[in-house]
This record gives C-alpha cells, sequence and structure tokens, in this order.
C-alpha cells in the first residue's frame, strides 16, 4: 500500500482531476502498474492453462500427444506477439503406460488402485502373485539383508506430511526415487510404494523412478493412500499377505520431442537475456494443470506484462521445456544447443499455480543492494525475503552449467502435492485469483531484471 | 452439560468420595450413561467399519464379495454376543461392471474418466463413438423433441451443491437416475452425465439407473466432475464434439444375496420390535466405509450399549440389509418374510459417519409426549428437534408397509456427496469423533424406544 500512495503523490498535480484514469491508460505504465494491473487483472496465464488443458489436456514426453501441446504452445505464443518463436526438437528414450491393476488376493481379496512409475517394466499380461514384504519406511528397506527379498513384492509405506515449502518432498521422495531399484538388488521381483502425495484420495501419484546400470527393472508401482492405509491395517492383522500386480508399460525407444522458444526481444539483444522456464510435458494421468500448465501461463504472461511497459533492456527468454517429468530431456537439451550463450539470470515456475510467498536468490549475500530492491519491489504482493539460496527450476540447467544468477519465487507448496503426479491435475484446480498474484510478482521481478544493466554476479 | 450435574447432584452423598469412580462403573449404567460414555468411548462401530473396510472391502450386491461380507458381520454379530443371529436368503438380478474408458476423439483428443451406471448396457468390446448432444439440465433434456437425438451420445450436465440435509441429491439426482432413459426414449445411443457428486475429483460417481419396459436400455456412464468441467468448456467453442466409450458391463442374472439379522432379545418378546437397520452391501468402486459400514456399526453398537443398561423391555432387532444399492432386494425381501409382524419403531444409519444434527418422527403431531421426551434426550448431543416428517431409510420398508412409527437421526451431509458411490468411500473418511457421536445418539434413542411400554402410533 505504501507504493500506490507514493506512486500517486509522484504524480504532476494537474493530473489529479477527473480526468487522471483516463489519461493514466493512455501512458506507457510503469513496471509497478503493470505488476499491479496484472494482480486484479491478468487474463493471459489463466488462457494458457485454460486453452492447453482444455485444447490438448495431457502431454507426456515424448508422445504425440506432447507434439500437439508444442503445436498449441506455437501457435499460442505467436498470436500473443512473442518474438523469434520456434521449437527445438531432440530425441528421448520414451516409455508409456498400459494396463495396471492390483489386487489382494490373501487373505483379505480385494482390489487395490494402483498406478507404474515412469521406467517400471511389465509383470506381462498374465501379472506377477507374490507374498508381500513391508517397510514402514525406505530407511527399513535400506536395513533389509542383501537377497532377503528374493521373491517377494516389497511394499514401501511412510508418511509424507504438506508442507509450504516442498520440503516433504525430499523426505517421502526416496521411497520413489529408488525404492525399487533397492528392493530389486535385493532379490523383490516387484515394488510398490505409498504414494509420495499428502492427500487420501484413490488417485495414486506417478512419477519416475530410476534403476542404475547393472540393475535390471521390475514392475513398480504406487498405491493411492488410502490403500496403502488399508495395506497396513492388513499386515497388523500378522498374517501373509499375498497380491498380485497387472502393469504392462512398455519402452517405445528413442522418439521425438522438443522445446519451445519465443521472446521479447530486448534493446540490447546483445545482452545476456533474463530466462525465464517452465515445462510443456505433464504426466499422463492428468491434464498438466498444475505441473506444469500454470508455470507456463505465468511467465508468459509476465513477460507480456513487462513488454507493456516498454521494450526491456535485455532480452525476455520463454523456454517451455519438453520432457521434464521423465529426465529433464528438455533442460538438458537446451542447455546442449546453448552452450556458451551467457544467461543474466534464470527463474522457473514449475511448482503449482498458488502464491508466491518467499524470493530466493543465489546473489543475496554476494549483491545484496540489487536482492534488496527485488525482494522490497514484492512485499507488497505479501512475498516475504529470505536467506536461502536459490538452485532454481529443473529446466534451468543452462542457467545452473553457465554459473548464472537465479531467482527461486517459491510457491506455496501446501496442497501442491495433494494433486502432483495424479488425474487430479485439472483445471479446476487453479484458483485464479492466486494465479495472478504469480503473475504480478513474476512481472515485478522480471521487469526489474530485463532492465538491469550490470552483470548480477560476481565475475568469475 | 445440565444433565450431566443433575446426574452427579442425584447420587447418594456418600458415594461422592475418592471411591465414586470404581463404584459407578461396577455399577448397571444408566441409559444416559451408557449413551455418555458411548460418545467417549465406543469401539464397535469403528470395529465393524474397520474390520469389514479392512477384511472384505467392497461388497456389491449379488456378487461373491458380498456373499463374503455377510459371513464376515454374522461372525461379528455372533462374537459380540448379539442374539438369533442368522442369514435370510433371497434372489436378485445382478448387473457387474466391466472395462470402462472414455476420450473425446476431436476436435480436443483426450481421455476422460468415466464409471458406468448400474443397468448401463454394454457398448461392447469395441466401443461406441458418436457426436455428443450436450444438454446443461435434465430439464433441457426433457425439453428436446422426440426422435432428435438419434445416434447422438447424450451428455447431461447440472450443478450439484453440497446441503446439510442431502436435499441437493433429490435435486441434481434425476439426470442418474432416468436421464438414460429419456435420452435413450428420444433416439439416443448413450448417455454421459456429469457425476451426482460434489467434489472435484477424478473419482466418478457411479449409481443405478433404470430403464423402464419398453425403453431398451443403452450404454450409461458417469464423467468425474473435472472430466464434466473439461466437456462444458469444449462445448463453449462452438464445434462438433466426438466421444468414444468403452463400456462392457454385463447381467449376471439371478444369483444369491441375504440379509443378515440379529437381535438384543427384549423381556417381552411378544411386544413388537424395535428395528434398527442398515445395508451392508456397497457399491464395487469404494470399499463400503461411509456405504454404509458406518452404518451398520452405529446401529450394533447402539443396541449393545443399550443392553448394558439391562436387558430391554422390547426386542432391539438389527437388520444389515443385502442389495440396498442395485433395488433395495433385501428390504423387499425382509418386508415380505415378515409380512405380518408388527414393528414398533424404524430408524436406519444411511448417511455416512458424520454426526446427527436433528431427530424427525412421523409421530411428533400425533404423540408429542415422547417425541419431546426423545428430543429432549439427545439435546446434549447437539441435536435439535424439528416439525419434518421422517420417512425411513431405504431398508425400512417393512416399517412403512407396516405404518409403524420411524425416526431419522439426521446426519450432516454436507460432505457426504464428495464420496458417494465413488472409489473414495474408504475408512479414512470416517471421523472417529463423529461416528462416536452417532453411536451416543443412537444408544439414547433406541434405549427408550425399546424401553417404551405404550404403543408409538396411534391404532389406525
Amino acid at each position: 500500500m505504501s507504493y500506490r500512495i507514493t506512486a500517486l503523490a509522484a504524480l504532476p498535480l494537474a493530473f489529479a482531476s477527473a480526468g487522471l484514469a483516463a489519461q493514466s491508460r493512455a501512458q506507457t505504465p510503469t513496471l509497478e502498474q503493470a505488476a499491479d494491473a496484472a494482480l486484479t487483472g491478468d487474463t493471459l496465464a489463466w488462457d494458457f492453462v485454460e486453452g492447453i488443458t482444455t485444447e490438448i489436456g495431457p502431454r507426456q514426453a515424448g508422445t504425440e500427444a506432447e507434439a500437439r501441446g508444442r503445436a498449441w504452445a506455437l501457435k499460442w505464443l505467436r498470436d500473443k506477439g512473442f518474438q523469434r518463436v520456434s521449437e527445438e526438437p531432440y530425441m528421448m528414450p520414451t516409455w508409456v503406460r498400459g494396463e495396471e491393476r492390483a489386487e489382494i488376493v490373501a487373505p483379505f481379496a480385494q482390489p487395490m488402485h494402483i498406478t507404474a512409475l515412469g521406467s517400471s517394466a511389465s509383470t506381462g499380461e498374465a501379472g506377477l502373485t507374490a507374498e508381500v514384504a513391508y517397510f514402514p519406511s525406505y530407511a527399513d528397506l535400506e536395513a533389509a539383508p542383501p537377497g532377503s527379498l528374493a521373491g517377494k513384492i516389497v511394499f514401501i509405506s511412510h508418511d509424507m506430511k504438506p508442507t509450504q515449502d516442498g520440503s516433504g518432498y525430499g523426505f517421502a521422495g526416496p521411497a520413489r526415487w529408488s525404492g525399487a531399484a533397492l528392493a530389486a538388488s535385493k532379490g523383490a521381483v516387484a515394488t510398490v510404494i505409498r504414494s509420495i502425495g499428502t492427500e487420501n484420495h484413490r488417485t495414486p501419484h506417478t512419477g519416475g523412478t530410476t534403476f542404475p546400470e547393472g540393475v535390471t527393472p521390475t514392475p513398480a508401482g504406487a498405491l493411492s493412500n488410502p490403500d496403502a492405509d488399508n495395506l497396513e491395517r492388513m499386515f497388523a492383522r500378522g498374517k501373509p499377505i499375498t497380491m498380485k500386480l497387472v502393469l504392462t508399460p512398455r519402452q517405445l525407444g528413442q522418439t521425438a520431442s522438443g522445446n519451445v522458444v519465443g521472446e521479447i526481444t530486448g534493446r540490447d539483444p546483445k545482452l545476456p537475456p533474463v530466462l525465464v522456464a517452465c515445462h510443456l510435458d505433464s504426466w499422463d494421468l492428468g491434464t498438466g494443470a498444475v505441473d506444469d500448465g500454470a508455470g507456463c501461463g505465468i511467465v508468459a504472461a509476465a513477460a507480456k506484462h513487462v513488454e507493456k511497459t516498454g521494450r526491456p533492456l535485455r532480452t525476455i527468454r520463454v523456454l517451455f521445456a519438453g520432457a521434464e517429468e521423465t529426465g529433464l530431456w528438455g533442460s538438458k537439451a537446451y542447455a546442449a544447443a546453448h552452450k556458451g550463450d551467457p544467461i543474466h539470470v534464470g527463474i522457473e515456475s514449475d511448482f503449482g499455480a498458488d502464491r508466491v510467498w518467499r524470493i530466493d536468490s543465489n546473489f543475496t549475500a554476494s549483491n545484496p543492494a540489487l536482492y534488496k530492491r527485488l525482494a522490497q519491489s514484492v512485499a507488497r504482493f505479501g512475498v516475504a525475503p529470505s536467506r536461502e539460496v536459490a538452485t532454481g527450476g529443473a529446466d534451468l540447467n543452462l542457467a545452473r552449467e553457465s554459473g548464472a544468477a537465479i531467482i527461486d519465487l517459491q510457491q506455496d507448496g501446501t496442497r501442491y502435492f495433494d494433486l502432483h503426479h495424479t488425474p487430479d491435475d485439472t483445471l479446476d484446480k487453479v484458483d485464479p485469483v492466486q494465479l495472478r498474484q504469480n503473475v504480478a510478482v513474476w512481472t515485478q521481478v522480471v521487469g526489474i531484471l530485463a532492465n538491469e544493466k550490470s552483470a548480477i554476479m560476481p565475475a568469475r
């Protein structure tokens, strides 16, 4: 609120008349005005996420649906007036889901809701039936002796709680990321995990798992949280439990994917650009609204709002990365293709559409004046400063590899893992009010950075 | 709270010592004490619903799973000391789900989440592809001219809002109950409806639909609410929309089902009993926790708590009805088998496990003294009186047909239709605190009724 008073006070007195509003509209807005206008009036971010979820829906990496998503996004960027819009293709290994069913065979026969994890092997159409070995946590599985799980289906449970900063993912995530490989290395024939998620719906959370060199992939899936609860209650009864799994995913080999790029060309295109990123692919189960349609809408909308304040000094480069979910293939391809192109600063939006609550950077200590200016500029949107060191989103490989400045506009992740990688990642989960707050914060920050003359990071 | 003070004040002064608690425990509790103890200490209702959801899970009418549920419930009632526990078998027509998939083929190709409605016909394995005709409401479909829907898949949408008393179901329900038949009568080849539900998850709500004599059944399914939203957004773009449906349910013909009964035999078994009912079957998608495992737990627990106060004057007859969901087959069979057995009063619990907030009866006007006594007895549990006329649950056919007294202990239904007939009907949705409030209220009410000497209803 203090900003608004200052801004009004700075206007020539002649404007403080009935004609003020009309006059102001006709003028080029200041960055502050553009950001404030976005807070209440942005329609671009919603237009993007509403459009891509309705007209394309799920767009899994390496598939024909992702290609349709790219075509849609290329047209959208051109329609909205972005410059140098293009596709940057690459090849990648693609895994696709098949049938997926789980059931307890004995002693408490009933079906369970499961989804395969990315890179899961197939059980074959006939499925796989085995006794289940229960591990309350990843640490318990680590403690199991070598060979002790021969012939077993391993069940890894745990307890993921919502956290505003998303740190619960790091705590619970290893069960998904490497649980199946760990179980397989001890002889397990398959692994089921409790979903890495914080809600209690029958919609299991997918996501990638990794089998390192030397470990033969096994079938691997996630049970929904209510099913994992039920399985735990069955184990509490002290009887051996037999499960049947049918998971028939397939590896398609190398298929085509690509990044989509566009820009708001700066007044001095030779200066390193501001890279604003998101990812265009989504897991197949939902429609990619919060992960990451909203993020692409936010970064693109912010770039357009900055443009309204006049052509920025530096180019704002928009990267809609492909194939983030299955191995950061788009980010890697972008870094490889642009190796040697210096980046002024990288920022990514890939944590849903809830409000930005904190601004982190990797130059808070080394360039405190700029960090302070940025933090103060977004305080009016309820964004707090911090001493956390920004590490950037998954699609900022180029920024990280080139030692660029990085900013994390931290979003409220309290409900993000209710939706993450589930069928429930749909448009109705995007709150238009919070989405606009994101756009306002991004507009403010990107606008400052794109007009910053000096290098942010100290020379290396 | 005023009750507690009064009760304590009535105790002989000699008991008001350190030995009070131990002495009281050894005595036969009053009904009020038993109900109060249930409020904080009941474990029976939870034991039932936790047990049947864990050890049996879904128990669809007429299937082997329902039979396992009956066997489980018979053992549970015997283990808990109910008298005259038995199964009352009957035959019924059984429909079972098959494959179910829906996708938009053009112009916005993407999968949708669908579930078949009970009595749906099959599309065949190859599925059915047709243009979709959109009706925002059931009334809009009613207004469509005869024959105008030839070859079309009808989509009926609407807007079901949560209501505490469940009245939203009556408003939105016709789309499911008779929408498919109405569409078929106008030439539609299939019908999809927006789920009759109040949440926004990708878990569509099943439930029965009816094709009357002379209307050939068509495939009929419910889309999840987010999918229905998406389809509406597609229609808002003004292009013809083509959908592919694969629904392969089957009619199995007549199969075995049954009711499970037991009782707390009264001091005068010749007096008409108090009938307390619920249903044991559930839809196949969830595990039948709130619909209606909790209800069976509540009525059985209340009967046992009343027994703790001494053998009641009248028998408390527990009816765990079979096959409610697919046509009230258990209720009809019970009414036929017990035709001519007079009933003192009937009460059913079949609206989840959230708290009782109102007591209705069908004798509020004709026997105001008894109604007032009942209402006053449960006021301390936060239950309000009303002038609504109780009509009884689905399994109270016998009570209704014999003109018996009926009480409805109205539960808070605000979130009931978030879960109703979905995969999300699981144990974690049962709040143990509210479940115990139900048991306390039921204990109080059933205890009064089972010790009531006079007939409740005026002679007919």
